[in-house]
């Protein structure tokens, strides 16, 4: 990371074996190796560079066999750009069933067909080195928050052990490997969990288990208390985070990668983002609107007028959903390319306060959104 | 229409205040102002040149006032070529409930909220100048099949009556208006309507009532005995068909236009058109299938692999259902082109032979098709 500071907000570049990519940036979700409801050709209109998919997902449809003999993940889904791929840990702890946790492994039901499977770290990075992609994470044990503080060290503790385990297994010399720290709210366990990983040695540091319901104020807290441990060389990537204006505040500490899938979960809900705000389009007030979701937007969805795309969701059209999810993956671009600019141009504080500002000025969401 | 014929074949043009088109073309059918799945931009690549909408659809949502303010269909839809819009006459006895038909209009409940609606052939043509497509199709009484000969003459009749009604009613000077011949199966009905309705006078003629569950030899026998009653310098349109088999047959009797849902409702169900038959994309036997659906296309489905598209499906991800759509919607635009350039060449017979025999080397479809 070459990095340029203005408060704790850091530009750079990330070198990877499918290119360079200027930081901070957004990588859209693509669980089961797609964007949903976004062909490859427009998410690269997006203005998108890397893209998440996920080893628990592929794991278990359509394997990760079936991915390899493709050429990877990369071929198989038709996407030439970076990619990264999240371990499942999170997914094995929200989605299976009959979780069981040994140091082992994890032992779970697959939520598809019920199958008995067995997660270690080994295999996680057996599976993730098949799928192929730039960047694996390791295998980290997830727990849900609230949880007591005996619980969560617990699981920090065994996600470090695991942590070992994933660097020691892992051998492909052409993807990156990252640690995940873990620790729940405890700012001391949380401290301990980054000391420890930054000893055993990763090409980049996460901070996982954050936005699973906790708040802005205690996700904020936990990041300023952990951020300062981490080296400066390495990127940092806060997973499944998040909204706009938890970006903002991310960036300002100096967190360099980010994932999440509301942009496409709210884009096939009918809510769109602007530098405003929120829109609902569904709401009766834009069923004269003749203008675009956002002007000056160049994204497919702003070739049409809001009564369009309206009509498409009062209507159960899939455009819709299509569309909206591309502009807010659009705008998701734009917002990093705008803070990007900013920490450049040594203008990062003021930027952020008027984005705040002006963020706020729309429909809110109805609840906090995580996903699958 | 300028044509040059070999056999029945016909190949010409047909201009329209949207441009030029050139016969015989494939209308994708945008129902309520969208292909299902498919942005405008996506459609321009698949070679489709002219779209259909529904009236009846669009009249029950968002209204044609709503459509009107926004500049019409192609504004609205954002669309910048050529557009036909069906009167709604086969959806209204079809989709609606408690359908009624005086000799002044059709009286049906809206299937959408059961709201009370009269049709007239006098309101359909207001409605259909207000969404102001290029061509406006007259309103027509459309009877299942089989049904009593007697009932099968009534309808015809007010068919023509309501023909001459629409006729009058119409004033847009930038709109085509078209006459759809009825009659069922019966060839003396046929007949008669056909030279009835060239009586009145149209821009061009339309053949309805058919691809309702006669098969495909009752459709034939029927475009044979009407197809040369038609005027030779005035478009043909074969309303809701068909499967590519059906439009050779077609073509080969001199019809100019086509709409079918088939190549989109396939397209979301896995089911795949290439030059050798169809290819269900759900079989296990693709599942390893490195090849794209159709070697040489050049569709956005066709830069991936089978066992992708496959993999697409099971996941139940959209972008499958969106993808097979662009590549069906492509290969019948191909399938166009491929005719038209038989037909000019003097090579239509040898052509339609060879397409006959290769179109039916695939998975079958399992029942025929028709749409909303």
């Amino acid at each position: 990371m070459e990095r340029v500071t203005a408060s704790g907000a850091r530009a750079g570049a990330l070198t990877t074996p499918h290119g360079a990519l200027e930081t901070p940036f957004f990588m859209p979700v693509a669980t089961q190796a797609t964007v949903k409801g976004v062909d490859v050709g427009r998410l690269r209109d997006t203005g998108a560079r890397m893209v998440l998919a996920n080893a628990y997902h592929l794991h278990l449809r359509p394997g990760e066999d079936q991915v390899a003999v493709r050429g990877g993940l990369q071929a198989f889904m038709g996407w030439d750009g970076p990619m990264l791929t999240d371990s499942g840990g999170f997914q094995v702890f929200s989605l299976a069933k009959q979780v069981r946790v040994t140091e082992e492994a994890a032992h779970f039901q697959s939520h598809l067909d019920g199958s008995a499977i067995e997660l270690s770290p080994e295999r996680s990075m057996q599976i993730q080195e098949r799928l192929g992609a730039d960047i694996a994470m390791q295998l980290d044990h997830v727990v849900a928050l609230p949880s007591s503080r005996e619980k969560v060290d617990d699981a920090m503790q065994r996600s470090l052990r695991w942590a070992v385990r994933c660097r020691d297994a892992h051998q492909r010399q052409d993807q990156a490997l990252f640690g995940i720290v873990q620790g729940g709210l405890e700012e001391d366990l949380r401290f301990k969990s980054a000391e420890k990983l930054i000893d055993i040695g990763f090409d980049g540091y996460a901070i996982g288990g954050l936005s699973v319901g906790e708040g802005p104020h205690a996700m904020y807290a936990t990041l300023r208390s952990v951020m300062p441990v981490l080296p400066l060389q390495k990127p940092r990537y806060l997973m499944g985070v998040g909204r706009p204006q938890d970006i903002l505040e991310a960036v300002s500490q100096g967190v360099d990668m980010f994932d999440c899938v509301l942009p496409t979960r709210c884009g096939r809900n009918a809510l769109a983002y602007t530098l405003n705000g929120t829109i609902r389009l569904r709401n009766a007030r834009h069923s004269l609107e003749e203008g675009p979701i956002e002007e000056g937007c160049l994204c497919a969805a702003c070739r049409h007028s809001r009564s369009y795309l309206r009509h498409l969701f009062l209507a159960n059209e899939m455009l819709g959903p299509i569309l909206v999810s591309i502009h807010n993956l659009t705008f998701y671009s734009r917002l990093m390319g705008l803070l990007r600019e900013a920490i450049i141009e040594n203008r990062f504080d003021e930027v952020k306060q008027n984005l705040e500002r002006s963020l706020s000025g729309g429909e809110p969401l109805s609840s906090a959104e995580n996903d699958a």
